[in-house]
């Protein structure tokens, strides 16, 4: 597609994935249009787009490495490289460095066409964008992987289709939002025996102004995607602020972008991308640029809560750290508990900001349908299950991915200090990358006694987020105290996620209003192939923007909302 | 209705008007189910509700003075009286002084079962709130005019049905928003040739904590309702701190609200007063409690902006002060306008936050279906036109009620400092009150001369807010100097509302194109029964929350979304 897209083709193409997804995030049934088969990339599809398969999506990835990544937008005073290869390999992609006073005005000038242009049009030219970046899945599934250190298949589907979802889902719930008030109304007023009052109206949703999304390094795509199809379908212009070590797939996004706005008749400045130097901080200088009226943000809780404070001029989305909790109180199916925490501690190396970290188990042990189990027989019970989750090295390898940065493997290095290690981390040599830093998670004990935790952090260090492969089990002396401690862990520090285990309807009560009064999201007994660390987009919600975890939730009106505003003209009629 | 409420007999009695409501808001054509003739009150309606007559309504407001207003709320250290009424009559009402540390944590107690009650149940019990409210707007009427001086035809409809409007508005937006998610909803994902993954997932809207919801002395219901129902509907506690001048129309709505939160089954504590002593500045230290998660404000930018700033733990939803504008570039109906902007500048003089300030008139006159107009004229005849208006003692009385406090009167009569004299203010003696303080509006002229206005406020008195009866007519270059002046005072000073007057398609489109990017409302050629300053819930937009003069419209969904998070459970089906 060279040629000029109207706005005819692309509705006509895009407006039934659209209907589609309004009324997924209304039922919250499944719903996806992004395969997540690899094998289901390559060749053309009903519509006649081709898209890439895995050979070519290795061939285009490698196309981009050791060179200058070319972005026609104005305002480039040089360029930078910063990223590694968890995996080992030279990327040696270079990218232009802005000159934000001249890119920010220039991102401005093409707002008013694009407030014109309308939700629909709107919509349907992000539509285009992921579309374009679908069929580019395998292509970005290398990208993310050599940037997050996710495995290959998780890079693939987490990076590729399940962040497209994303996208999708905040399209849908910006178009709905914008279009809740019509476009035009008539408006009569009865007025008894005199004629009635009347009216024309126009309502007009208007962007904020520059929105700026701030990356993150494990889910470049998918924590990114959001805020950005947010923003731009709600009329703003983007500026993504990719992390240092994070870039090329953020890049690659901001080019399709691009692409499709020019050719779609808008001006290709309404994205932008902005790459810094090694700790330029770069995000701190924009974050309170008076041009920057919606900030996204996923990262660490101290930088999150600097921006709430400090961006003032901004809405600010942010997701921030937590530390998500398990209930353990009982089970009717002991090898299915197991078998789904043991993958829920190991996927990605323990690196997703979903990953349980503290066990809660009653020092005297649960009721299982495998007999009564002491609070040591389920910890070293659940050692063994990730040991032979785990056991072949290449299947290891393929669920692991490689630790993201020297700070993640200090901190597991460190995790054997923190109390007795009940399944120490062992290296896994990866079969495709030598270089490769590929670790099995750590479980350690430690004492959930009252006193421990009412006395603070240096005394309990499962009270703060360890990110990475390392959780606690934790003895508690009771269920009702592992509540306690799961409500004042979420108020304290937040939580993405919950989990329980129980075959008892009062724990099951206990857990959800402790869940509901502090507001985090739940999952209950968890077995077989559903994880408590994935959520699926159109139906699950990912955090809940109520506790101090993250601010906003993916996704909801809220998320939306606050984007854009309505001007009304009114002339008499 | 002395026997207990069930949610059946709510639901049938309201479900059909919230119905309609949610209609109006998608449609935004106009409706209203609360009267504004007051004659339409006295007697049983249809569906047997029992209304106060207007004697009926003076008669329970007289019982109401010279008394403590008892209320049953804990955590009453004693009582507090500091309203005076603008008419000069002693109202002599003491209310009860909140113990805080008593009354945050009673008023917590109810919120689980508010909560589970679900968005039906909590959008009924709000409607029956209003329904009883509304069938008081006669007693309800006197407590506003004694409270904001407003004359009572207009205490009766703004701050009686229009209030109620606005509140049900309010409750139809939490209710849409809160129900866009399903309860329930189950969710399976294909797995190929396998089993597919299965799970039930509940949805439950969850409130943020307890809502605290700052009055302002001149619209105590109109502009307290959006947030007490808002957050109400949207499962919160609301705390209720009036502005000291104007307690009792809030005091009564909380009595309301607590009678029929008992007779539903629920806490009463779920709504309270928070009424302070004199100066004692309770507003600043519950803004900053942890228990109040949302604040609504209606008052000074002074206050609203540390709000914005201090009060960090709760979502704020303020609307301050503004600098509003008329642009008058020519018309087809040059007595039309005269008479609709005299109305506008008299309406309640001028003390409403909608009220025009700065009327801006090119230098060289405008075109008019009565030949061209000069500058001078044009002023010479706006203030004859008001003049005309308030010839009439009595109905100007009934025009412009009360000046609301000694500040206002201080600027009125300081304005003639400011500029020449276009129209002096004159005293006006009230037929029934002669100790109430009724002026007219002043005009001032001053120089719009770009010299002037770029070099700051100083040297161009219209640059800042004079809030009461004054406004400027400023004399432009030329109209698209006019639109250069509006864009800057929207930015810099916010808008709530903008006029404008022009035949010319350009000048329009100038106009129109300010208010899109500067975020403002905007009155095209307003002439005949509507004005400025006016709005109808349900269709218009009160303020943008895009410019300094608010951070909220009344209403949106961003006024809703944010009062509440929405917790998921998922378990295996």
């Amino acid at each position: 597609m060279t040629a000029g897209l109207t706005t005819a083709q692309l509705t006509e193409q895009h407006r039934p994935t659209l209907d589609q997804a309004l009324e997924a995030i209304r039922t919250r049934a499944y719903w996806s249009p992004h395969p997540e088969h690899p094998k289901a990339y390559g060749g053309a599809d009903a519509s006649g787009r081709e898209s890439l398969s895995p050979a070519e999506g290795q061939a285009a990835f490698d196309e981009l490495r050791g060179r200058r990544f070319e972005l026609d937008q104005p305002g480039a005073d040089g360029w930078t490289a910063t990223e590694t290869s968890p995996y080992g390999i030279e990327l040696g992609v270079e990218y232009p460095h802005p000159d934000i006073e001249v890119l920010l005005p220039a991102m401005r000038a093409g707002m008013p066409a694009w407030r014109d242009a309308g939700p629909e049009a709107r919509a349907m030219v992000c539509l285009e964008i992921l579309a374009r970046i679908s069929a580019r899945s395998h292509e970005f599934a290398h990208t993310v992987m050599h940037t997050s250190g996710q495995a290959y298949m998780m890079a693939f589907q987490a990076g590729g289709p399940h962040a497209q979802d994303r996208g999708l889902e905040a399209v849908a719930y910006a178009f709905a939002e914008q279009t809740r008030t019509p476009a035009a109304a008539e408006w009569t007023k009865p007025q008894g025996k005199r004629d009635p009052l009347r009216l024309r109206k126009t309502f007009t949703a208007v962007p904020r102004g520059i929105a700026l999304v701030i990356g993150c390094n494990t889910f470049p795509t998918w924590n990114g995607y959001p805020g950005l199809f947010a923003s731009l379908a709600t009329g703003n212009a983007v500026l993504v602020k990719p992390h240092p070590r994070a870039v090329l797939p953020l890049a690659l996004t901001v080019r399709v972008a691009r692409e499709v706005l020019r050719e779609a008749g808008f001006d290709p400045n309404l994205v932008a991308l902005a790459a810094e130097q090694q700790d330029e901080g770069l995000a701190k200088v924009l974050a309170v640029r008076p041009e920057i009226r919606v900030i996204d943000y996923t990262g660490s809780t101290a930088f999150g809560d600097w921006l709430e404070t400090h961006a003032r001029q901004a809405q600010v989305f942010t997701e921030k750290a937590g530390v998500n909790t398990v209930v353990i109180d009982s089970t009717d199916d002991y090898q299915g508990m197991l078998d789904n925490l043991a993958f829920s501690l190991s996927l990605y190396c323990g690196q997703m900001c979903t990953t349980p970290q503290n066990l809660l188990i009653p020092r005297d042990g649960i009721a299982t349908d495998a007999g009564p189990k002491s609070y040591d027989e389920v910890v070293a019970d659940l050692a063994a299950a990730v040991e032979r989750l785990l056991g072949d090295d290449a299947r290891a390898s393929a669920l692991l991915g490689a630790i993201v940065n020297p700070g993640v493997k200090e901190r597991l290095e460190a995790a054997p200090g923190l109390g007795a290690t009940a399944l120490a981390s062992r290296p896994v040599p990866h079969p495709d990358f030598p270089d490769a830093t590929v670790r099995t998670p750590v479980i350690v004990k430690a004492d959930g006694a009252r006193k421990f935790w009412e006395a603070g952090d240096a005394e309990a260090p499962y009270l703060s987020e360890c990110f990475g492969p390392v959780s606690f089990a934790v003895a508690m002396d009771s269920t009702a105290d592992a509540v306690d401690l799961l409500r004042r862990t979420i108020r304290d520090k937040g939580a993405m996620t919950v989990g329980a285990y129980t075959t008892s309807a009062d724990a099951e009560r206990l857990v959800e209003e402790a869940c509901l009064e502090e507001c985090a999201q739940l999952s209950l007994n968890l077995t077989g192939g559903i994880y408590v660390n994935q959520t699926a987009a159109f139906s699950d919600f990912h955090g809940s923007g109520g506790n101090p975890s993250a601010n906003a939730t993916l996704c909801d009106g809220a998320f939306v909302t606050s984007r854009f505003r309505m001007v009304e003209v009114r002339r008499p009629l």
